[in-house]
């Protein structure tokens, strides 16, 4: 399948069969999220993998019982930093100093942009604006997974503090923003399955200028 | 190329040189800029599509002079739904109806469940909402840019209430969000365009349980 047709292939499945996703599929894929760009590179969020069962039918508590956590190979919980400071630009401007072999001092524009940038938010705008930047990271994990053959079901219908406290975010300075499962549909049990794919058509989707 | 290469292949391009993007490529793009998911599948954003010269130099100037949007073969601006009603969840609703060639009363529970959470929104909340999804497209337009070796720039550096006048997007009801020119790096005087891609390495941004 060429891209276009496994984002037709792909749709937000509602009953998956348990089956395991093979391990170098699931890297290809965290690797696609891993290397989604954000806003300066900061990339304010990271990434749960949960695998263990026991896990994740914590998390299915805290996702209105939905099947697919349970019968899903592994969930990615996209997690926002839940503070943007100072600090957090200097061990990001450090780390790009270390990976490009340049000295810090060589980044003073680019720290300065972002602290500049950071200043003039408050802090709701601040926890918006990592949420956005998560929501890149989530389409190029939606997309890696179609071109995988792994189905996929993004969810907003969760209670993010009780997702928190299962996975324990608040310890890392988390708080949860979307939810992926992953793993395979079963297609005779899902009503969705062979449902027609709805989107706006292109008239009413492009404005041509 | 496979996904990941291609992923790893683009960046964030400084200075674009002009060249037209072939229509086929384009159309590809934007495809796959159609068939994102978003919440309850409704897509609340429109995205504009400017190939003008002319607009392309007027939005220039709403983007701090940024010269990818004059340099670059299209603009997309992703705007969202100004504001979305209880008719705009109508519409979605008989638009499902007429491509499934099923009767719109067979949609009640899902229109009651869309029309349930907006009601428990306020306005902003609708708008980061709104503005979410459309970050989900916008990551699925910069991974099929890449695929298609399209070199593209994500920019939130813009001035939101001038490129809604550029566009005259308050007639359209709507409202930019993020800005993506596509074309082509002009390697040789693009200083990011052979600098070493930086991200959070694996045991820095995911987490595994």
């Amino acid at each position: 399948m060429n891209l276009i047709e496994s984002l037709q292939w792909r749709y937000a499945t509602k009953k998956m069969n348990g089956e395991k996703v093979p391990q170098d599929k699931l890297n290809r894929i965290l690797e696609a999220t891993r290397l989604a760009p954000s806003s300066y590179g900061l990339t304010p969020y990271h990434v749960i993998v949960v695998e263990d069962q026991e896990l994740k039918e914590k998390l299915q508590g805290a996702c209105y019982g939905q099947t697919q956590l349970v019968d899903s190979s592994a969930v990615l919980v996209f997690a926002t930093w839940d503070d943007i400071t100072e600090d957090s630009v200097n061990i990001y401007t450090q780390e790009i100093a270390r990976q490009r072999e340049i000295p810090v001092d060589t980044l003073s524009m680019l720290d300065g942009m972002i602290k500049g940038m950071l200043s003039n938010m408050t802090q709701e705008q601040k926890v918006t604006w990592a949420q956005k930047q998560a929501y890149i990271g989530l389409g190029f994990a939606l997309a890696a997974a179609a071109v995988e053959e792994v189905d996929s079901t993004p969810m907003e219908g969760f209670v993010p503090a009780q997702v928190d406290e299962v996975l324990n975010l608040g310890e890392l300075g988390l708080k949860s923003v979307v939810v992926l499962p992953l793993g395979y549909r079963d297609s005779e049990n899902d009503y969705l399955a062979n449902s027609k794919k709805v989107r706006w058509e292109d008239s009413k989707f492009f404005v041509r200028k």
